[in-house]
């Protein structure tokens, strides 16, 4: 199995998944491929009184229609049989302060992703990883996740395994809640 | 108990819920008001390989932040212990073809509503409704809903009177399912 890694400034390849002609571009030099696992996505993160509607575009553009347009675009390129799988979080069932748009991010890429599972041609297959926090960027958003317990990036690496190589599809996997 | 009628053509008030000028005008024009229920928003239907992320768009910016933006700038106008009731849909969770949009877009109303509940200030609430297929739409729509249980629109009615006039918030209240 060969993995292939695609960043925005790192990685083999170089992408911005909120423009459509990058991310055709990716797919065009990358050629063959069996499974798409999107880790990425920004959103903004404020309090609910001062978020306005050019703050909630930023996740919608970023994280959310980011990542669906990796399966938009991809659905073209990737191998009959093949799988893309994406990322949400915890905060679209268990919000916190601050995190309304990543709330509507979340609750948005959950349901596409059960939506696309019964529309997707060739056999292809579709789920979404939905970590709690991470135990590895506590030290960077503790403050804004008291009692939540986080998870090692090793236990979330198992979904994205699970989701790779299991035969399920249009299904939200949960991790450590 | 007063009701007004806002609407993009019908009603007492017009208004375009894609325009913030026009929801600040709407909220300007009424003066005091102690709960906002939005039963509108409109989302593109379509075959998944066919759509695009402009296709997305017409949802995410008209059913989602239209009703956003009712939230967002009518936390400045709407009484103490007032109320917003928003709208989404059966669709979020019991995915139907050419619907990927309305699932993505209730996912996201439906997590946005949970978020925003801990955070609005003065005792405001927020809810969603979230319907199966109305009967009265299965002239229209019968033919994409298959199987489902229709429920008659006074049905649906219960359930925003139910947010209005309940105590809770954050609910996320499905109606015939």
């Amino acid at each position: 199995m060969k993995i292939i890694v695609a960043g925005y400034s790192h990685g083999d390849f170089q992408v911005d998944i909120k423009n459509a002609d990058s991310i055709r571009q990716l797919y065009q030099s990358i050629g063959s491929f069996d499974a798409v696992v999107a880790t990425t996505g920004k959103v903004h993160f404020g309090s609910l009184p001062e978020m306005t509607a050019d703050h909630y575009a930023i996740g919608l553009q970023d994280k959310l229609m980011g990542q669906v347009n990796l399966v938009l675009m991809g659905m073209q390129y990737i191998n009959s049989q093949g799988s893309f799988t994406l990322t949400s979080g915890i905060l679209g069932s268990d919000p916190i302060r601050y995190g309304s748009s990543a709330s509507m991010v979340n609750g948005a890429l959950n349901s596409f992703v059960k939506a696309a599972a019964i529309e997707l041609p060739k056999g292809i297959r579709i789920n979404v990883v939905s970590p709690t926090v991470l135990a590895e960027s506590m030290t960077a958003y503790g403050d804004y996740f008291h009692g939540f317990m986080p998870v090692p990036a090793t236990s979330v690496a198992l979904a994205y395994s699970k989701s790779v190589e299991g035969a399920q599809t249009g299904q939200v996997y949960k991790v450590g809640y």
